[in-house]
């Protein structure tokens, strides 16, 4: 099912494939890459886009399942983005934002933010991207603490396969393990909490008694280390590239309580659940009923036209932060890019047309169809469990479904499945033994029908090669 | 001589400045800020642009002394960036550089990184700034030796008054000591030596025996933190913020001279001084002389028309990192937007104009006669030194040229002759008792002498107000 484009390329420049796969090859250090792989084979060059397809160089056309990679919210090749980073380029493209100086695009999109936020949080700091986003986030929580004469509350508490970056901070909040294989991480200043696996929860106890549990190490981790000691606790609304994890009903909002009786920050890394993946501008209150103390963002945020995120900060915090920490004390942090106008440019027109097109909406109504359609593929073999909501998806592959044992890793299952479909036509993303489906949000009920009909064929394939191959 | 500006802007937007300007103020965090001037006055909004110029929104037209901050080293309002970052947000915006996937740009730009750095530099990591460049760095050399065997290898050696950026380790690099006020940074990871100040080294020693003592606080620190506990050495060519310290003439090679023999890292931090801005592509080799392992850009790589980074790595250290650390073992670090095809079109298009327009010629003939043409404001009472190098310059302000005793702070004195230099039609930057001048890379010797001209009179105007005040 594979297909070569039918677009009009006149108006493209023929790019030299060939040349440009070598110097990618001898070149780019690729990040979460397989280098064995890498020499042998170099990258699939992605030249081309348009709506919910993308293109590789040999101009075979794909859907892209991924969005980019949890980006590309208003889908590809909208002209009217590129317009507007173009006439704010040749506008004016840059000028710093630091010592009093501003820009239209930057002070335009921090109103919006507050605008489309829950209503406490109003106040924004802009970086480049998600993991520069939490850096800086938990940089400034430690800040507003020493300025609030409480140095002691510096521990951060995050949660196995949490996913929040990869600067040096930012890695040391990830709690995925494989992440961190050779590197290095901080010591002392994070604490991992378990993540909540509903489909691994303890046999036989209820969602509820598993949202308890939950609960209850939480509270006893803060007994154990001192809510003095303890700045904030990080939680993705739903566990991203840790598997898709969807907490048990509650969960949220009782934690956030733990953090409210405790004097702990409530951060929300939304950096995959903003800017409408799950129907809404921003999940924490709309889909969670929580008010978080800062939420982060960034992906979706500019639909990944452009570099850019912000961390969302409110009305209590911005008191101290905006207090100089003596006379002519500066905030002294932030990035040359910080508000990029470029970057503001995009992320404006990329919401714009999230409102305009009624995206979200498009979100809620074809969501709940996709989960639909994709629990009807539960009856392969391998697939253990579908979970997720609504363009926020997620295939667990098992070796057995009662006993929810796994293939062995070099059964490469979560590879094997992404082949085949993209084989046929459809980019999923492979994360270990699962498969992520997080589309661009302009899937219609009639692409989720030909998105699922080419994963159900490509479990059905890859499902036949593991049996050839003795794993199944 | 402030300037109301005669170009046309019938095709742009009117802007409500008021308008903007309070949703800056409500909604907006600015980095490096001073806000008890932000809450009474908010920001000046820099809205146009056009070559050597900007606009702030009530039409006031400035020559920009700073090229935003050290970035628009091709100069504003270049339609052609402008419009191939829209061809290529249209083309393909955004797709994963993860899991052996690239994107054109991304494959062109690293192998044109290779064609202009150090021959041995062949190796490109993606970032979106120079803070996320350092971060990454530091994390890769960690990742380096722990793959070597070394485990103990990770104290980073850098220096009072450096500058590295602001992510929780780039702030812990960074010497500046105000920067961290009230922020935490690492422990135990970084070591500072001492800045090479000029300007400021002992009574009665030369400049060569300065250069002895400098080295031998390296060699001595060696000695005492131990080799085999220290991984790298990170220098910017000439201190940018820490106030456009030019090292004594062979200080950069001896001290790689030092890490050679010790089996520590090189890292030469040019996010100010590459692309141009001394007059080549990169300085370690062409101006100083030296090959380092990695060098980091940013800002100039893409004339700050979109937010990118780049660390570039020696064959010797790619040959470890693109080993995988065991069977379907990934690199796992990175950012979504390592490689961005928008950023990266950017930077191709900026680098095409700096080699057409011959701009490192322009900066190498045009460079000597800025340096010469600011030493002649020398005999104003203020200037204690007149620093730096080709369009990377500064002024030291001093109470006493013979003592180099500084002003009290409260008397302001970077601020007062930024704010008479910007009244009449020029800005530059103000840090502290300094004042830095880094332009666009595009200014004749016309444009010179107009600075030149206008900081003349703006000194003059300043010491007049400083004398007022009781401070000279």
């Amino acid at each position: 099912m594979t297909t070569t484009s039918t677009r009009q390329t006149t108006d493209r420049p023929v790019l030299d494939a060939e040349t440009l796969w070598q110097k990618d090859k001898d070149h780019f250090i690729h990040p979460f890459t397989d280098f064995s792989v890498f020499h042998e084979e170099g990258c699939d060059l992605i030249t081309d886009s348009d709506g919910i397809y993308v293109e590789d160089a040999r101009g075979n056309r794909f859907i892209d399942g991924i969005a980019g990679l949890w980006c590309v919210n208003v889908g590809h090749g909208r002209a009217e983005i590129g317009q507007a980073m173009a006439d704010q380029a040749t506008r004016m493209a840059y000028f710093s934002t630091f010592n009093n100086l501003s820009n239209a695009p930057a002070a335009e999109l921090a109103a919006k933010l507050a605008e489309l936020a829950p209503a406490h949080l109003n106040h924004v700091f802009y970086s480049c991207g998600g993991s520069a986003a939490n850096d800086a986030t938990i940089r400034l929580v430690h800040y507003y603490f020493n300025r609030l004469g409480k140095p002691n509350k510096k521990r951060i508490l995050s949660r196995n396969n949490a996913y929040h970056g990869t600067t040096y901070l930012a890695a040391t909040l990830t709690g995925i393990e494989c992440n961190n294989w050779d590197f290095d991480t901080l010591d002392h200043l994070v604490t991992h909490l378990s993540e909540a696996n509903c489909y691994r929860r303890p046999e036989g106890m209820s969602e509820a008694e598993y949202c308890d549990q939950l609960v209850k190490e939480f509270e006893d981790t803060v007994a154990e280390i001192g809510a003095d000691n303890i700045a904030a606790f990080i939680a993705e609304p739903i566990m991203g590239a840790g598997g898709v994890l969807v907490a048990p009903e509650g969960y949220h909002v009782r934690m956030q309580a733990v953090c409210r009786a405790n004097d702990i920050l409530f951060i929300a890394d939304e950096v995959v659940t903003g800017f409408g993946r799950l129907g809404h501008f921003f999940a924490s209150e709309s889909v969670f009923d929580t008010r978080p103390d800062i939420i982060n963002c960034a992906k979706g945020l500019s639909s990944g036209y452009a570099p850019l995120g912000a961390t969302l900060i409110s009305d209590e915090i911005y008191e101290v932060l905006g207090t100089p920490q003596r006379k002519g004390g500066v905030l002294s942090t932030g990035f040359t890019y910080s508000g990029h106008p470029v970057s503001c440019a995009a992320a404006l027109k990329s919401i714009e047309i999230i409102e305009r097109e009624a995206i979200c909406e498009n979100v809620r109504e074809v969501g709940p169809y996709l989960e639909q359609r994709l629990k009807t593929l539960s009856h392969h073999a391998t697939v253990g469990d579908v979970r997720g909501s609504h363009f926020m998806m997620c295939l667990e592959n098992v070796a057995d479904k009662d006993t929810k044992e796994l293939l062995p890793v070099e059964a490469r299952v979560g590879d094997r499945i992404a082949f085949e479909a993209q084989k046929r036509g459809l980019i999923i993303r492979p994360v270990g033994h699962l498969n992520v489906i997080s589309p661009t949000l302009i899937w219609s009920r009639e692409t989720v029908d030909t998105a699922v009909a080419i994963l159900d064929e490509a479990l059905t394939a890859a499902t036949e090669s593991l049996r050839e191959d003795g794993y199944l």
